[in-house]
């Protein structure tokens, strides 16, 4: 099975958590380019990444996208403490690896078995830099066929193995917990075809999300999914962790895009699904399994996904509102006035308007208000769409449901005002300690939750914000204070858990669950349903090996 | 485990489809009234039921939207061959129904335990008339906690049973083989709540499509799927079966529009998953398994779907075009131009249309070509609609795509145009005897197969039409001769699964498999494929009691 006898340490989790969100704000104060490191992978938009990235020298086909984030500042991956350590976990009855295995992938993977520590070192700890395995062996197969190669090799030799792509998950899922085989995506980057009748594009899982898009844009498509990590991200990994990000509030989820996957099981056996049909129903969708699995179950090797066309046209307006009740209902008139062209519907309160002005200095063009919505349109008529978003403007600031309201529909005015709410989460690093939740709620609740923590925290918080994807339900919480302060982690949790499952929310809207999060799985999903996927993991990896100690409750977590 | 015995006799299958079908032509060349019935499941919108149709008179809640359909000739159920004896198919070892089970099910479902044989023929025989079952007993809980006491007690007494919604099948799935047990959400058909922030429908699975549609439209909003079969078919059934249906193209799959559902278990456990999030990455997407499963894994009690407002404009234009390859650049056109308002992309060829103004005398508005496309757009300014509509017409137009045009606003003109596409099944029936398969297919390879076939079968197929849903890669494929011809027959088959199978297509686009398609599986997924469903099966319902000897290969046939 998956899990090992992890001692569950929650509060631990949380302090490293914070201890790294100490580091990460320190190094912000020093240098404005961490800022932008870290809006690379948050913001909306990637920044040009060359002075703070290299590229690992050991690739066997060196290229230029291929791209592992490291710190530019004094701050060193070996200063991590080790993920084992921090958690206390036990190591599960795994074997090590021998001189007979290493000669086996030397022999199978010729110049693409990696073994120096300081290339490891890379593949070993978290983007955010808050977990840290101790992994002595990276394999970066080319093929399906030698992923088949090395999973039938494993199992056999009871070798736990570590799936990784570009390695920007949040919650620890993609780096090993102890010695767990790194196998890495990096170098299974081919695009496999591309129809342009159908849209749908087949890839390899290796493939860069930004590279696809860039390729797809050259041919007047775009890919369905966009993500701030998308300069590193791996196309395998965003389906492994059913990524979410800015287009799903018009293309929809991974769960409707991917027609088609191509998986190794634990077993070494290739599941060959990579069908490109819309409409196939001939048995059970296997491929569904492995979407937001985290690589437990077995490990994506090419993808297929509609793709939908380029829009001609792009259109931006920030609206001020006094109410939160207003905002639903101006989300409900754009969905029937601007409909088929939303594309955002993006939502932040006035603490995030403050915090971006004071810490940023941007200019905030509207008046003062306590809630802000920036709304985007893609469409395929520029007139037309302009239209729609001044027919709705007017509508919604005649019936006062818009206080102010500014549109934009140039390249330079979009950008600034994407800013304001992109570079809430850049601005909160500079404000001080940052506890930061990524939920799901019921629009209802969206906002009360924010509420509800002000009056329950008080002034012991400096800040309490709330910001997000409000068209999909999707909030950010974060609350600031001068320094880490357990007593205030402490009223925050687990009674914000509570407060979501009690509401019908998720605890993680689109970051999964990885290491981190896996023993919260009983905030947002009955017993019933954990027992199944167990029983799930049982029968597709019967052995564990499959990046163990992740997205399922160890065993002495879910026996309570 | 769940298939039983079965001696695979696809031959025996066909013919017996063929019969089904040669009565059918017979009754429709009688009657006219057959007609419109066999639209009311075929065709676009459906028809005034009220002449064809009867209520059952032993529903306990009496209510006028719960129909079966019921021939209105002297054809009756009890002239179909009993389908154990059609397809010599040996009973598994279940259970037989004892007087104590009698009374456990009359005390849990006092006055919903229906026993009488002429009420229960109209549940032991799908709705093609090409099987029957022998059933003795028919449920109609109307809560999940009775479903849950069903299972759990005829899991204990392994007995087996066969969950059914509006018996709207095409493929066998929705009626017992045996004496299985049919356990009706005809009761269960409340809605449970509908939010116009999120725009998020949560019902029982009982209630019928169209039902939901009205209700939603009242509101301003739409259901993300339309069928033909609307007016019977239960929205349980739609999930359980993945339909796909006319609004597919728009607002995509089930897979991505079902947010959330409620499942009891074979052994009586309830799985619920009825959030009603668009993002939530906590653990395995359990739900998934159960969309398109056919009821053997679980039984669906509730469904949460997201959906869309409803378009304030529809438009319709009818093109001519002289080639295929033409066809497919008008295609991809339309998805630029048209975009975000484009909702139907249909396709017939010349024979479709000599067809439909031969036998049902239609208009046809174009000059003679060889092939027609019926394209329609939604969206929510009508103004703006109709000028991208119109400009896209200029473009193909003036580009030489297409030879011939007309275009539709107003509603009777609009449903003119539809007649020609959807009366093409009611046509070919009155054309002769039809064998009629639903596939999917590469776009490039789209018509290949109907030139193919034409070729292949020359003077012996007095017709060869190839129409469908091109948006979506679907393709109905219908051929006709004179009478029913078993040499014909086999010119087409397994030619024409082979042929699918080469060229990565799908042998059930979206009516599944059930009872009479389940051997044929290995045409569209590789044996590791059909072998992990096996085992899922096993997991989910080890006894095998959830609608036994449907979907997967019976063992005889997997073994070879």
């Amino acid at each position: 099975m998956t899990s090992g006898h992890v001692t569950p340490s929650p509060r631990r989790d949380r302090v490293f958590m914070a201890y790294a969100v100490v580091l990460l704000s320190c190094a912000m104060q020093c240098r404005r380019a961490l800022c932008k490191q870290w809006l690379h992978l948050f913001g909306r938009k990637s920044v040009a990444p060359s002075a703070h990235l290299h590229t690992l020298p050991m690739l066997s086909k060196p290229q230029q996208r291929r791209r592992q984030f490291h710190w530019t500042t004094g701050y060193r991956s070996r200063d991590v403490e080790f993920t084992h350590v921090q958690y206390n976990v036990q190591r599960l009855g795994f074997a090590a690896i021998t001189t007979e295995d290493m000669a086996f992938f030397n022999d199978l993977l010729p110049g693409c078995v990696v073994t120096d520590p300081d290339i490891l070192e890379a593949s070993n700890v978290d983007w955010l830099r808050t977990m840290r395995g101790c992994s002595q062996l990276l394999l970066r197969p080319q093929t399906t066929e030698e992923v088949s190669q090395i999973l039938r090799y494993c199992n056999s030799r009871n070798l736990a193995v570590n799936p990784q792509g570009g390695n920007t998950g949040l919650v620890g899922g993609s780096v090993p917990v102890f010695d767990e085989i790194i196998i890495s995506t990096v170098q299974m980057d081919n695009i496999i075809s591309f129809n342009s009748n159908s849209g749908v594009l087949t890839c390899q899982a290796g493939c860069i999300l930004e590279n696809l898009n860039n390729y797809l844009e050259e041919q007047d498509f775009i890919m369905p999914l966009d993500l701030g990590s998308k300069g590193s991200c791996h196309i395998g990994g965003n389906v492994a962790t059913n990524a979410g990000g800015l287009r799903l509030l018009r293309y929809g989820s991974l769960r409707g895009t991917v027609l088609g996957l191509e998986v190794v099981l634990a077993d070494g056996t290739i599941l060959n699904c990579l069908t490109s049909l819309r409409k196939d129903n001939t048995g059970y969708d296997l491929k569904q399994l492995f979407i937001g699995a985290e690589g437990t179950l077995g490990i994506i090797t090419a993808v297929s996904v509609l793709c939908p066309r380029k829009p001609a046209a792009v259109n931006v307006a920030l609206l001020g509102c006094d109410s939160f009740e207003k905002i639903l209902d101006i989300f409900k008139e754009s969905k029937g006035m601007l409909g088929e062209i939303l594309s955002a519907f993006e939502f932040l309160d006035y603490s995030c308007r403050e915090v971006v002005c004071e810490h940023l200095k941007l200019q905030n063009p509207l008046q003062e208000t306590p809630f802000y919505i920036l709304i985007e349109t893609s469409g395929s008529n520029d007139v037309h769409d302009q239209e729609k978003l001044n027919n709705f403007l007017e509508k919604v600031m005649t019936s006062g449901l818009v206080t102010d309201g500014t549109m934009a529909t140039e390249e330079n005015k979009i950008k600034a005002l994407w800013a304001l709410r992109e570079r809430i989460t850049e601005a909160l690093v500079c404000d001080g300690f940052v506890y930061k939740y990524d939920i799901s709620l019921p629009l209802e609740k969206f906002y009360e939750i924010v509420i509800d923590m002000r009056n329950r925290l008080g002034v012991r918080a400096k800040r309490v914000v709330g910001y997000g994807h409000l068209g999909d339900g999707n909030l950010h919480l974060n609350i600031v204070s001068p320094a880490f302060d357990q007593q205030l982690l402490d009223s925050i949790e687990p009674y914000l858990y509570e407060w979501i499952a009690q509401h019908y929310g998720s605890i993680s809207a689109e970051h999964g669950l990885g290491f981190k999060k896996k023993n919260c799985i009983y905030f947002s999903k009955p017993k019933e349903a954990v027992d199944l996927m167990q029983q799930m993991k049982a029968i597709l990896d019967p052995k564990g090996i499959l990046n163990p100690y992740k997205t399922l409750p160890s065993f002495t977590w879910s026996s309570h």
